[in-house]
């Protein structure tokens, strides 16, 4: 099966310590299409202007994309810029133009309102609600939030929606803000009652928490000497999940944990270069390697008896 | 074998979110060996003041803790104060009187000149050299510090130190500080080219990483709804793991990687409580429980072929 992602493509400039880039091809939409793609390629519902290259458009189609949802209006293609700091935690946001995004309303082809597995990008949740009633009868919802939505007027339709999905992937820092509590452990525990049965925490360079009600899983971050550009590393690794998931077709703890690790993966390599560079090298091959080595780096004896 | 650790033995007043206690038995050496002795008692060698309770240095005794190296000098004992923020990772030093600490000079006696495993808790890089040179033929070093002496006039002490031990136990922070480069990755690499052939990054609630020259082993937190008090967890820690390593009387990857769960998992009853109190209720059964769990939030399965 291909996961259908609703999510915003983007041109990003973006300055780091190790250089700058300008109108690079971005986008929550962009990163977790060609991260699902190494699994299972995507249909993507989103919006760009009329400056959009065609060059990226058969980038997707390269991929086995599907962008017969990606529309095409009058105006400028959503643009964005951002610094980071030597610690690459820390982001300034130098500029947002919404442009042509300010006018993104989703409405899904007959084809579309088929989708099984479903990823909900960081959108308004009001428009991620209305895009969640256009799929007949989904299987598997995960969503996305962030701080401007928990904390601002649209919340109450953030809890709406999270009554609505199965899966929500937020940060740690999102999820204490989401529900008040200090403490990982406590806010997952807390947003599973509010509707999903899985609360996937990211913690960039500390690895990545799956909570459900009777399982924890814990997956680190795969070590890097450096880092070179964090941009799209969390949509990265939504679309490793979904897209392993859509591509097996399960959503047991089972291959959701192998799912989890794929996708931390992918973020790992997606890091290594500015803009969705590294992603467009990474094969099979490259994936199993880290894959293998991650098993390794976890793994130790039971305690003698 | 039984590890020796030289360090401070301390009454604490803690003020958390949860509550506040007064002249709390604490201290590195302290923490260190309760830890230990679930595996290995060890031999403390600290000073103390006229005014250290008797019940206190019972207590040691009750836990098969050697205190004939715990010198007993005129005036008080080292007393530390400190408060934590609604985020436990941030906490204030409200004062630090070191009263008898300040005219520490450890000499070791003849058993602890014997010593195989000796752990050089946090005093000056200094006086962790002096003690290291009474020790006869030690199989296994290692130290902690801290940015104090990383920053201060002492900084070469402490360089000269790294190239006599086989283990640097410090925080992510320290690592950076210490090398001048960001990324605990790229930190540990350079730490171990100063000297120690296994530097252990100790993340707090991320969990720990060990490196060594073909290795990385990542433990993470063991996952808590609520963090008490979290003083003594990285001593604590170390504790855990050269209790472990001196009781089995191996340091080969395998033994390391089961102690480091071992330590993470003391540091996670450590901070359920104020000061040494949940230390104290710990027992072997705990332990193995929390260790088979540990062992279920980070296993997953080989990708399919």
């Amino acid at each position: 099966m291909r996961p259908l992602v609703i999510g915003s493509v983007a041109y990003d400039s973006v300055e780091t310590p190790f250089g700058h880039a300008t109108d690079l091809l971005g986008g929550s939409a962009t990163y977790f299409s060609l991260a699902s793609a190494l699994f299972s390629p995507a249909r993507i519902v989103a919006v760009v202007g009329h400056d959009f290259r065609s060059t990226d458009t058969q980038l997707f189609q390269s991929r086995g994309i599907d962008v017969s949802g990606l529309e095409q209006l009058p105006g400028k293609t959503f643009r964005w810029g951002g610094k980071y700091h030597t610690n690459m935690n820390i982001r300034d946001t130098l500029f947002t133009e919404l442009n042509v995004f300010a006018e993104f309303v989703p409405k899904l082809s007959d084809e579309h309102r088929n989708a099984k597995f479903v990823f909900l990008a960081n959108i308004a949740p009001k428009l991620q609600l209305e895009v969640l009633q256009q799929v007949t009868a989904p299987r598997f919802v995960a969503c996305d939030t962030m701080n401007f939505w928990i904390n601002g007027p649209q919340r109450q339709d953030l809890i709406t929606l999270l009554a609505k999905v199965d899966c929500l992937i937020i940060n740690d820092e999102e999820a204490e803000l989401l529900t008040g509590v200090p403490g990982v452990v406590r806010a997952a525990n807390l947003i599973l009652k509010a509707g999903p049965s899985i609360v996937i925490i990211k913690r960039g360079e500390h690895g990545a928490l799956v909570f459900s009600e009777n399982d924890v899983f814990y997956v680190p971050a795969y070590p890097l000497e450096s880092v070179i550009d964090p941009t799209g590393a969390g949509d990265t690794f939504a679309g490793g999940i979904m897209g392993y998931l859509a591509g097996i077709g399960d959503v047991s703890p089972r291959t959701l944990r192998q799912a989890t690790v794929v996708g931390s993966l992918l973020a790992s390599f997606c890091v290594e270069d500015f803009g969705i560079g590294a992603l467009l090298r990474v094969d099979a091959e490259a994936i199993a390697a880290r894959y293998r080595r991650m098993a390794e780096i976890v793994q130790f004896e039971p305690l003698p008896l």
